[in-house]
Order: C-alpha cells, then sequence, then structure tokens
C-alpha cells in the first residue's frame, strides 16, 4: 500500500483512535515497553546489521553513533514510556467553559491533531519516542525513517504497532513508509495528513519546508545567545557560558555566541576564553574581542570574524562573541541575527533582565541559566517530539500538549441566531467553572 | 517608503509595542473611538466619493452595499471599541508555572505574535475591526485595504493612526499599504511579517495561501453541516435548519448541507422544504430526498444533485441534502465533504449527541442550535479577526487569545544542565500557583 492510501486510511481511523480512553492508550504504552524488553535480542541483532552496513559504506563514525539502538537506548526508551504513562491526559482539558445566553453553553475542548508524518533521519529510537507520544496524544503517526537503520526501524516498528493493536486500539493509527520516494509522497498528502515532523539536519528541514504544504512544525537552526550584562556575577557567568556552548554542542539549544557588555568585557573575556579553552572550546570574535583578549596568551587565541557571520551555527566547540554598549543593544543583536530559539541574559539587575526578557522575541527567554535546558524532559514534558520557533500553535519544546489542538462544543435547545439578530433574546457571557 | 522596508521597521518597533501597557492601550482604542466620532463627516464623504466612483464603474449593488460605511457602520464600530476595552489584558496570561529544581523556575506566558498583515477586499468596516484588536492585543498591524475603498480606509487610517500616536504608543505599530502591487510585496516579507490575515472571498484567500511562505490564518470554504437525527424534535430541527441557511446566507457559517436519518426522512424532508422556501429557500437533494418530498406540491420542488456536489459552498438561499442510515454516515459524511469549520447534529439522544461531536473534526460541533452561532461575537470574544479552520494554534473565531503566542520565561541562579547530567542534582516538577 502507498503512502498517499495508507494517509488516507488513517485519516479516516483518527476520530476513532482520538476518541479512545486514557486506559488504553497507557495500555498501549506499557506493551510498548514489555514488547521491546521481549524483543531485545531481535532489536539489537537488527541494529548490528545496520551498524555493519553502515561501516562498509563508509559512513563517519559520529553519524554511525547515533545509529545505535543498545542497552543503553533500550533504558531511555523504557524510561520514557513510564514517564509517559504517568503523565495526565492532554485530551479533553477544557479551555473555556461560558454560558453564553440562557441554556446555550460553550466548551472549548482539547482534542488531538490528527495524522502527523514524522520523518526522521538516522537515530531510530526516535521512532520509539515519536511513535509513544503519538499514541499518548491520540494521534496517527505515519514514520518515515533513514535507510541507515532500516532494519532496526522495522524491528522497533513491529513491536509498537503489535503494543498499539493489542490494547485495542485501530490498526491503522500507526504505519512505517520505508522507501525513499514515499517523502516526496508523504509531502503531498495534505488534506490527509494535519502535521509534518521533520528530524534532521537544518538542510533536511528546509526540504521538507519548502516542499510542501502541510504544516511543519520545528525549525531549521539554532543560533542561541548568551548576554553577560554589566552587573553580572562574572563567576557564574562563567559557569552559564562554558555549559551553554560545551554541555553538547551538536545541538540546537547550545549556544553559538556571547555577547559582553564593555563594562566587564576586559575582565571577562580572557577569564571566559580560558574557560572555554579548559574545555577545548575557543572563541572567534570581533577586532574589540581579539584585541581585548590577545595579552592573555590563553591557547588558542581568539579568531577574528566578520559582523556578518552571526547568524552561524557552528555545532561545534566554537562561539562568536562581541561587545555591545548595553541591553538594548543586546537585544537589537539577537532579535537581529538569533532563531527565534533560547537566549540568555545574566545579571544581578532586576530591571534589566526583565527588559532582556521582555524584548526579546524568542521561545525561551532565560536568567542566569544555561539555554541547554530548552528540552521537553527537563520542561517536564515526559518527552519531546521537536522544538518550535514557529509563534502559531506550539513554540518551544513541544511535548503532549503540543500534539493536541481543540475544537468548540456548543450545545443549546433549539438557539436560533435570528433570536438575538432580531432583539428577541441578548447574549449574558457568563464563564462557568471549568 | 516600501511595504519591505515598513515591515522591516514594523518588526523592529514589535517589541515595545509589546512591552505597552494595558491602560496605554485601551487609552488608544477610546482615542480611537472619539475620533471616528470627530471626523464622522470627512469619513461619509470620503466613503460617498468612493460608492459614487463603484456606482460609476458598475458595480453590483450586492458589491456596493458592503463598501458602505455610514452611521450604522459607526454605531458597530463605537460598539465594538467599546466592548473591545472591557476585555481583560490578552498578554502576560501565564499558563505554565512550574519549579524544574530548587530554585529554577520556567513560566509560560503568553506575547503578542509581532507584525500582523491584513489583507481585506472591500468592507472598510473592517480597518477599523482589525486595528483594534491587533491594538488591543499589542500586534503591529500592516494594513492592505482594497481599493475600491481608498478614500475611506485613508480617512478612517488617519483616525486609527493618529490614535496610537496619542496614546504613547510606536508610530509604527500601523501601517496602510495602498497601491495594488504592495499586496505581492507584503506575500513576500517573510521574516518581518509573522502572519498573514487575509479577509474576503474564498478565491482571494486561496490565492494568498498558495503564494506566500507566511503563515496565513482563516479559511477559504465554509461547508457546513445539520444532521436531523431520528431522536430529533422535528420542530426544533426545522427552527434551527432555517436559522443555519437562511439568516444570513452569504457567510461562511451559514449551514450548505442537510443530512436526514432515514427514521424520519420521509416526515422531516417536506416538512424543512416547505419551512425553507417560506423563506425564500430550496433543497437540492439526492434521487431519495426528490423522491420523499415530491408528492407534497410544495414550491419550488427539491431539484436533483449529484453526489460529487456535496463540497458545493452555496453562499445562497439553496441547501444540499441526502439521506444517510445514521450517525455514522452522517459523520463520514461530513469528515469527508465538510470543510472543518462548523457542524450541528439536532437529536434528543444523548449517547449518539457525545458520538457526534466527538468524532466530527472540525472547529465548531455543536448540538440542538444554529451554525450561525460560529463568530467571534457570539462566543463572547469582542469580535474577530476571522474564523481558523486550520488545526495548529488558533481554531474557530479568532479574538484577542488567537493573536497571542507564548514565550517560556526560566529563571534561575547559574544553573548548568552539566550538574543535572551528570547526577550532581535533578528534577523535581513541582507546579506552583499560576
Amino acid at each position: 500500500m502507498g503512502v498517499r492510501e495508507e494517509a488516507r486510511r488513517m485519516k479516516a481511523a483518527a476520530p476513532r483512535l482520538g476518541a479512545s480512553s486514557l486506559e488504553q492508550r497507557n495500555d498501549a504504552l506499557a506493551r510498548i515497553a514489555a514488547g521491546l524488553r521481549d524483543a531485545a535480542p531481535i532489536i539489537f541483532e537488527a541494529n548490528r546489521l545496520d551498524l555493519a552496513a553502515a561501516e562498509e559504506a563508509g559512513l563517519p563514525a559520529t553519524i554511525r553513533k547515533r545509529l545505535r539502538y543498545d542497552e543503553v537506548k533500550m533504558a531511555e526508551s523504557q524510561a520514557q514510556l513510564e514517564g509517559l504513562q504517568g503523565l495526565p491526559d492532554p485530551i479533553g482539558r477544557v479551555s473555556l467553559n461560558r454560558e453564553l445566553a440562557d441554556g446555550l453553553v460553550l466548551t472549548r475542548v482539547s482534542c488531538p491533531i490528527g495524522v502527523i508524518g514524522v520523518i526522521f533521519e538516522a537515530r531510530p529510537d526516535a521512532l520509539v519516542q515519536v511513535a509513544s507520544l503519538c499514541v499518548k496524544s491520540g494521534n496517527c503517526a505515519l514514520l518515515k525513517g533513514g535507510k541507515e537503520t532500516a532494519n532496526t526501524n522495522r524491528a522497533l516498528f513491529e513491536v509498537v504497532h503489535r503494543a498499539v493493536e493489542g490494547a485495542g486500539l485501530p490498526a491503522e493509527s500507526l504505519a512505517l513508509a520505508e522507501s525513499h520516494a514515499e517523502v516526496d509522497e508523504l509531502l503531498g498528502c495534505d488534506g490527509d495528513v494535519d502535521l509534518l515532523i521533520p528530524r534532521g539536519s537544518n538542510a533536511f528541514v528546509r526540504y521538507i519546508q519548502e516542499h510542501t504544504k502541510i504544516p511543519v512544525m520545528g525549525h531549521s537552526s539554532g543560533v542561541c545567545h548568551v548576554y553577560v550584562d554589566k552587573d553580572a556575577d562574572l563567576e557564574l557567568a562563567c559557569r552559564v557560558v562554558v555549559d551553554a556552548k560545551t554541555q553538547y554542542p551538536a545541538v540546537c539549544n547550545a549556544a553559538e555566541t556571547l555577547l559582553v557588555h564593555e563594562g566587564v568585557a576586559a575582565e571577562f573575556l580572557p577569564m571566559v576564553q580560558a574557560a572555554l579553552a579548559g574545555r577545548g572550546a575557543r572563541l572567534r570574535g570581533t577586532r574589540q574581542v581579539v584585541d581585548l583578549t590577545a595579552g592573555d596568551g590563553v591557547d588558542p587565541a581568539v579568531e577574528l570574524m566578520g559582523d556578518d557571520e552571526f547568524g552561524t551555527e557552528y555545532g561545534d566547540y566554537v562561539m562568536s562573541s562581541r561587545v555591545v554598549s548595553g541591553v538594548e543593544e543586546a537585544v537589537a543583536h539577537v532579535n537581529r541575527w538569533g532563531s527565534h530559539h533560547t537566549d540568555c541574559i545574566v545579571t544581578r539587575d532586576d530591571e534589566v533582565a526583565e527588559y532582556f526578557m521582555q524584548m526579546v522575541d524568542s521561545a525561551g527567554v532565560y536568567r542566569n541559566c544555561s539555554t541547554r535546558f530548552a528540552d521537553g524532559f527537563r520542561y517536564g514534558f515526559g518527552a519531546e517530539v521537536g522544538i518550535s520557533t514557529g509563534k502559531l500553535h506550539a513554540r518551544g519544546p513541544v511535548g503532549l500538549e503540543g500534539l493536541e489542538t481543540y475544537k468548540y462544543r456548543l450545545v443549546g435547545h433549539g438557539d436560533v441566531v435570528a433570536d438575538f439578530a432580531e432583539g428577541r433574546r441578548s447574549f449574558s457571557f457568563r464563564d462557568l467553572e471549568a
């Protein structure tokens, strides 16, 4: 069956999955966890085949590492599944309950988005994570994994799908697309697929965004900033910058640019340069930064960079840097060069902090802590399908809540608009207890 | 100044407008109301020029009616402005307030979307309504009106803009684009414009959707249904169907299709046919409907229609109709042929009603009342910028709340991820009072 036909069947089954009970969906999650444990030898063997093929194909070790599904990944999957089972039902939450007029009651209630297409490169553990989030949130998931882990994906999918059917949920709740041509077919499924979630490189996400009419959740870049204000605790600032840059440089919430207030630049820049060097990271900076750090002999020296390079996402042990005249210039820089992901100010001044957090137009605005906290698990969402820098609907880490929309329910007793339009009745607008 | 340059200036000013106080924004609304009253003679004279030009250009009377801005429209604008001033601040609402770990607090707080491009055909009153909603919600608005009301738009805009400046809000909060070429320029302003709201015909909205990368809020069609169940109160059903079809047939929340349970079709169809005929409306239907109504001699007779015509939005005193075997078939029909706007079941049976409201995938699911209630004012939103059938972010009538997004604020004391990743600290996830 082709992807288009699969998507159509899913669309028809979606209301049934959305109407399933929390018990059924949690039962499916428990069955996935048990199934993964039981099938561990089969899954690990499938993964060994994929890893061997990757090595034969000459894929670099850093990429091969991401293809792995081993005991560590299995333990992570188990922990996520357990965490998800404990979370409250995201379906049916009432966010508005209003009597419009005598006996005419309007309710706004959360419900699943419907059919979600998930396209992921490498990382077979993402299959388990995303499928589990979709099951808990009552969304059908059409999964398209990378060919590098085709064997692992198939083994994992079989477990997940059997669990879903075993819990009495529709068989169409989940499907796995395997051939490469199916990506383009999936991108054309507007009308049946409600949302696409791509997980992979920037170029990959951009390709998806530019080739479909289906809404895409996610982001293609993460240029996060740390601004160290003149009233910053400089020791604390150093800790935060080092963590934000080096704790895991390859991910989108790692900081790429350091902005330093001119009043503390001479003291702070050599200090943070040395701290970063101690973790194997180096600074690039404007002429002013180069001059302020030149006399300290820290190895490596700060490399001169151009003003037009501040949009760079290194994803590596490298950081751009610049001296600014104050919080206004810092905010202007962040809003101009950032990717509206997560940006942090380090300061003891409440007023300056409030200005930064109010004026920066990003999904996350932080004070005195690392940008690396921008993550669904660390926000207490259990897990995430990704991080959204769009402003419509979900923003920031997207967990269960971001996978729900809402519908308005209105219940009356033969109420007609003509009565209101012609003055026989009038609206009262009374909010009820939710 | 071109639209692109205007949009860039707005983008830079947007954080300042977003940080303005509720008092300032309400003051601007009060100044708009007073300014409109003061400038009424100028506005009405400008409108007379537009209407005269429209008549000379041979525009039909139904369209000319929409171009009018007279005492009636002025009174509507005044009522809307007063209503808006009374609504609570949509900015700064806290929807999540969580201690992640000792002293590390995450807050999710609503904030304006940013820069909104509004493109409207005809209807100069829409300029006042949309500009007021944007002012109250703290969003910059780039307004592009139709050339048919260029004089009226200019007169209205001058009042609105003077009021906004008078209240101390940024001059860049509002701008009016006038030349036709500027529509295409506006569609290319991704990066600076966060959202487009088109208001006009289906073809117009579709054109916008297909020619921009900016998210578009709205919908291009409204095919709403009323399903009359076997346990319906047929008198009540008649009232609801007549209102849903005839109270204002030209709008998107008017019903286009009537579905009737086979158990009551023989009794109900002639009844509703006569009631609709009494309001100048006629039924089209399948062979079965034609046969069931043929013997009653109601004028006009039901016209035979093809099964492939159920996606038609008449916007007129015409209604499609079909007999179904029960609520399952009704739901399947609505999800297949509808536009996910607003759909209603008429029944006394709670279980059947719940099934319909659960399984229908629309922004509004109604029981025993007219689809015409799907409107921002009738939902108590004060006013609306439009109705959204998208599922991401806003759905249904979009008022102030739909013009806000949120950002996550995280405040710590030098907290770094490494401490959590390396087991020195752990998350506690405690929800605080909002």
